[in-house]
């Protein structure tokens, strides 16, 4: 094997680009072709045979093939991290670091595929057009609402499953944390009071997840105010989500209205939260304030009026994080030949990941570390579990 | 990690299927993630700073992304092999293996990307949509005349280098042998008198490269016969070839009226050549039967009539491989950052290849061995120069 040159790069000594030269992602061979042998095995010409038989039953692309374990993570670059519309050249070290986090925590390949259009119609198109090539689709920091419209649109026109992480990730793992968070501060589903502020990809997905898991009383709130019908400035999403949640219990107004009283708090818009606000929550409030790098209650303010307390960095306690879920989710959905994510198999992985706490649980420790080993493959076993529990498993 | 369960396989005990169980390829991590100061590094937070600097200055990602490093291998499956249009999904063990030999051979990264589409406009766009995820576009196992439109649309409207390997990587390797065929049997390429039948990818790209290393006087058949003027039902692109090539000497007519007299005999169509057609050509005759499995002309025919005899078989002498090309070209091309691989280069890469035989030159033997370690790196610093000489090399 030839290795390619590295010449000094620009920001040498900065500890996060030396890490980066020469990406953080390669492609390995599976197979050693030490000689003609191996190589007339591998490749011409007894290849020939393999495609031959998977062309009379495609069926065996599952045996013979890396697709049924490669996933490929597209993004159009326009809501990177924080970030925003960066494009996607800028957006790639962000998908290279997704691949190489569903390779070490879930054993899954994973190819980032950054696009050069925002159109939702030729992004559907693209990956419609790529998909014999891959075993799953991840969507990935794709601005709201495209996002919902595109990964609704892949999930009815393909047959391999579709998940948009910054959406169902974030879901999985909130709900994991606030199951836990419930434990800790004696309420249940059916009666706690939640408030979600931010309506994008995240929040929409955290009430969605909240209402499968028996939550009822959800107000979701974006820039101006609560969504609900009494509003006309609602995108079709938004509509819907005011419809399954303040509508139900009256609820509309601003942040300052739906606060007062509230069990919970779960912030994924940026932005900050008056003291005066979160001093009006209810008793033993619960915060997650996941916005990075600045979280919407800084857990000192959140820890003075809050019984548990979340963020999604790594340098405070009870971390909110993605690699949590994804790559479990798609071993599990993998193992299984899963034709879709469904919403059973993620709310599987959140009871997986809120289990995992077990006897460790209090208000500091409401979620595992992402180094805990147990977390992939419990969260993979309860989603092959729940894929076959709900008719889409093929093996 | 992870690990996918293998199941007992429907193919077992026959050794390439064996082989192919669970794919030939996989992505893996470049860095380590023991811990969370690694992760941060890799991840969140540290990866904002390393996307804002490419968004600021997008030549960057020649630095911190594997970008620079990886191909795509792109397919419709419509020429796969000698198998024909199988489609997709059946294709990808082709494919698979392709990415396996770049890295193998070359230390070049690479994704197999099967489409769902056969239209030229549809690959086209596709191709343009996902080619900011890759440093540059193999394509393959497309069919003629298709493949031509949609490699010229794709050079001209990419930055990056588009090579159809099926095209080039055979013309590449069969003038690296040729060379070296005719200075065992004392010949000059101007005064060598050439017969290549077939006008697919592979004879068309052959011709080509052949007029560009100082080859005169060629004829170029398709089942019809010889391509010339006087034909009314050639295609654009066989219409160019038949103008810089048999128009030049008035040839016409069948492969027994050319292949009377001729030098060189080229097959790259499958079929089969009469022994009395190859019995009329000059003493010490060269042929080249590249068809797989089966040569246009059995080497035991041909070494009846001819001094020289190569095939596309690695169980006989003289294989003509077109890995002994595509891997270095592309990491000469990457090397140096080349935004398209010129006509020079392709030259380069064959005079390489024919001057690492050396002082071992003899008629069974006028080519490396792909199992050779010094053929990438020849073949890559060869392709670099080119580069740099002809003004596409950004580094």
């Amino acid at each position: 094997m030839v290795s390619p040159e590295l010449s000094t790069h620009p920001l040498a000594g900065d500890p996060v680009f030396d890490l980066h030269v020469g990406g953080k992602l390669e492609t390995v061979s599976r197979v050693r072709l030490a000689g003609a042998d191996e190589l007339s095995l591998a490749y011409t010409p007894g290849v020939a045979r393999v495609c031959t038989a998977i062309a009379e039953n495609p069926a065996l692309t599952q045996e013979y093939t890396w697709v049924p374990n490669v996933v490929a993570v597209v993004t159009d670059g326009t809501a990177v991290l924080g970030l925003g519309d960066i494009g996607p050249a800028a957006a790639m070290p962000v998908m290279e670091g997704k691949a190489v986090l569903f390779k070490e925590f879930g054993g899954v390949d994973s190819v980032p595929i950054c696009l050069a259009t925002t159109d939702v119609d030729e992004i559907v198109e693209t990956v419609e057009r790529m998909a014999p090539s891959f075993g799953g689709i991840n969507l990935e920091d794709i601005s709201a609402p495209r996002c919902f419209e595109i990964e609704a649109r892949l999930k009815e026109s393909l047959d391999i499953p579709v998940f948009h992480d910054d959406q169902h990730g974030t879901a999985v793992v909130a709900l994991a944390a606030l199951t836990n968070a419930l434990t800790v501060t004696g309420r249940t589903p059916a009666e706690t009071r939640v408030v979600i502020s931010g309506a994008g990809a995240a929040g929409v997905a955290v009430a969605k997840i909240l209402l499968g898991a028996g939550y009822a009383d959800i107000a979701v709130l974006d820039r101006q105010g609560v969504l609900s019908s009494e509003r006309s400035d609602l995108t079709p999403i938004k509509s819907e989500i005011a419809r399954a949640t303040a509508d139900n219990f009256l609820r509309c107004g601003s942040l300052a209205d739906v606060m007062k009283g509230a069990d919970v708090y779960i912030g994924v818009s940026g932005g900050s939260v008056p003291e005066e606000v979160v001093a009006s929550m209810a008793e033993n409030a619960i915060i997650f304030g996941l916005a990075n790098p600045t979280p919407e209650v800084h857990p000192d303010l959140a820890h003075k009026y809050a019984a548990v307390v979340a963020t999604g960095r790594s340098d405070f306690p009870n971390q909110i994080n993605n690699v949590l879920a994804f790559p479990g989710i798609f071993r599990g959905t993998f193992d299984v030949g899963a034709r879709s994510i469904t919403e059973g198999m993620k709310l599987a992985a959140a009871e997986a990941l809120a289990g995992l706490v077990g006897d460790d649980l209090r208000a500091n420790h409401i979620i595992p570390s992402p180094f805990d080993p147990r977390v992939g493959p419990a969260v993979a076993a309860a989603v092959a579990e729940a894929a076959r529990r709900d008719g889409v498993a093929r093996k």
